[in-house]
């Protein structure tokens, strides 16, 4: 389907001072942009969408998330670590089925949508239901089974197995691309990590894993293996293999040096950091090692949303506050943390993560008849600090269109809810 | 007007584990609480909300804004102090007319409206203008006169004569009071101060002001003063009038104890404090003290929204962040910061921050129907870490309707839209 958009504002990054061209046409043809203010020879609209007012952007790309967690948001908040995860968390995750799964990541998918986002990277623990999720929902999805193991153990080659032939089911769906997601260095020995990187490099996979998100982990690693956990996955060559490192809060100065060199991508979680009072990544320090540092929610359990433009406003200004420098994480930083370097994170920058003619139409029209975005001043600074996503009026993915109004042309929103408060009732925990 | 809110879930504080009474009505008589679950004696509705799927909360209180400053939203970020302030924020305001401050404030006020809030402690610089969007909107405010002087001299006594002529003006509107706001240490010598605070006894107002914002503040008041700023404003008695005191972020433990001591409401802004790097409260401590913390955005300029929602979850978070401790500032307190202790920071806690009965009707019905609040589990948990406020659908203030399904029945929207955009082209800052 070819879409016309109409007279919209839109964010074209490296235009300088003025990254917005104003009251344009944007031309989609076969899911691709194909004209940007200029019509591409012979193209008709099969539809027009009227941009009036309305501000066109690439979508967001959420780095780091667990969308089937959606489930237990708002369940267990304002404890401590170890009573949230084994009080809480872990024994709720005992009860889930797949088809739980499904209904929880769907519920992710129509949160992520509305508001703005169009591409996740997913760590889960259902195969299959959240590549099913995605295509539902029409988004993007970067997609990895959880892995845990030791050495060669049944659970752990199961999880692998799983793994790659969930990859085998979804192959043809151009939407969605896979990584390898051993889960961190506390829950994967090194024997595991090791057969996880090589079936990585022999699939040409690349790898998600958590890494120092608490001190806990920093000191365990110290005492078991004599080396911070960047380093410890550095020398058993974890990072020879592409990957994204969630969370990153715990750093040395040789942890940056070792990200920047070997290209690992780290994914920030900060609302999650703060909620589980983990502390603040050093963000500023990451940028100026030129390390690719992208963005995301982590699960609704660790964050209660996930809403990317929340994220952004939050890096931006807790950075502000800790370093005491105002300067620190500035608008355009944190927009593109969450499209350009999401998208470089997972080997897709040249088909996402900004408008340009060539790449897929992963499109936000958000409106900006709202107070919020009133006087019309700097637009890089409204979307950073001044939008909470509620602004996000029509989506497109691959050049269809999955949210119009924020409506779901392709969701029974009320059968996703009835679903999820079904499921969460055998929790035990609702009012 | 008598109203009647049908199958509503309302929030009542106190009721422990539940405080949610499920599917009931609210009755609402003469702009009052008259009943909860049950009608009155001789109750007949002359409106009925429904209330399905909907959740009835106290309107938010936001205790320190600058409301004509929407104006300069998103018009000077990601910079030093210094050029924010006197190289943008203060040579736009030069250019500012009284007519300007009108619109700026009421484009706050739709702003907090659709955001929840349903009253703001304004402090300004344009004598009648807050009052009047206040009442072209239906808000309930309280308002102070930004004053600058030093001992008798003309302007601060000009500026003091107009709070005071404002107040008259104003006489028998029920939704409006008043305060007198001596700007900070740093802008009123200690002879203007003193007699801010005379003139406050005598009219049995209380006191708004600017304290321990920035570190310069604190050095430079220990070099002039020999004194913390806290410890200055108590030795020339300014706290024996009850006093609002905005950001507060730099105390000494000593600083803390005379907070709670003469009975200060401490008014944090969060996001402000960390855009403009002054860093982080000791929100915790001070809670634990026993200060009255209530809540606050700062002017857009400094916060990019009046949303306080998005305060909440910050505040929250952030604190979790900078103690290391998760159970730091839980849902629940910053509900209460929002609302009860906001009411009794002015004075208004028989009058508003809850719903019981007898209280005038500051009332804010949430649509849960969204991605945000799925599942139903906490809903404290919902309100303070999921809502981004996108969630307001209909407003009462003093049993009134001045938000109904996120329309205004009293505002030209698109005419406020207009002319704040119309004042901010003579800043030539637009895009």
């Amino acid at each position: 389907m070819n879409i016309q958009i109409q007279n919209a504002d839109i964010l074209l990054f490296d235009r300088g001072e003025k990254p917005f061209l104003r009251r344009c046409d944007l031309f989609i043809r076969e899911g691709c942009i194909a004209g940007i203010g200029e019509a591409p020879a012979d193209f008709t609209a099969d539809r027009v969408l009227d941009g009036t007012h309305r501000l066109a952007m690439p979508g967001l790309i959420n780095c780091h998330t667990h969308a089937y967690m959606t489930l237990m948001r708002n369940i267990a908040d304002d404890l401590a670590f170890d009573e949230w995860l084994f009080g809480n968390i872990s024994p709720i995750e005992d009860k889930l089925i797949a088809e739980d799964g499904y209904w929880g990541s769907l519920l992710g998918c129509m949160e992520m949508l509305r508001s703005g986002t169009t591409c996740f990277l997913d760590m889960h623990m259902f195969p299959g239901q959240s590549a099913r999720a995605a295509r539902e929902s029409g988004m993007r999805a970067a997609i990895s089974r959880g892995l845990v193991g030791s050495g060669d153990d049944e659970g752990g080659t199961r999880r692998l197995h799983e793994a790659l032939s969930e990859m085998e089911e979804a192959k043809g769906d151009s939407r969605l691309s896979f990584l390898l997601a051993p889960h961190a260095i506390y829950t994967c020995d090194e024997a595991y990590l090791r057969r996880v990187t090589q079936a990585a490099k022999e699939q040409g996979l690349r790898l998600h894993i958590h890494v120092s998100e608490s001190r806990n982990e920093i000191e365990n690693a110290k005492k078991q293996f004599g080396a911070s956990p960047v380093e410890y996955l550095a020398r058993i060559g974890l990072f020879d293999v592409p990957t994204v490192a969630a969370h990153c809060v715990h750093l040395s100065e040789e942890d940056i040096d070792i990200l920047a060199e070997k290209g690992v991508s780290a994914a920030t979680n900060p609302v999650s950091n703060c909620k589980l009072a983990n502390g603040f990544a050093p963000i500023p320090k990451l940028l100026a090692h030129g390390v690719n540092v992208c963005l995301g929610t982590d699960g609704a359990a660790s964050n209660n949303t996930l809403n990317l433009f929340r994220e952004m406003g939050f890096v931006s200004l807790v950075h502000k506050g800790v370093t005491g420098d105002p300067l620190a994480v500035g608008a355009a930083d944190t927009l593109k943390m969450a499209t350009l370097a999401g998208a470089r994170a997972l080997g897709l920058e040249k088909t996402i993560g900004s408008i340009e003619v060539g790449k897929r139409a992963d499109i936000v029209l958000l409106n900006t008849d709202c107070p919020q975005f009133s006087p019309r001043n700097n637009l890089i600074s409204a979307l950073a600090y001044s939008a909470n996503g509620s602004e996000v009026d029509t989506v497109l993915v691959d050049g269809e269109i999955v949210l119009e109004h924020r409506a779901f042309p392709g969701i029974d929103e009320e059968r996703v809810r009835y679903e999820v408060n079904r499921i969460t009732e055998k929790f035990g925990k609702q009012e």
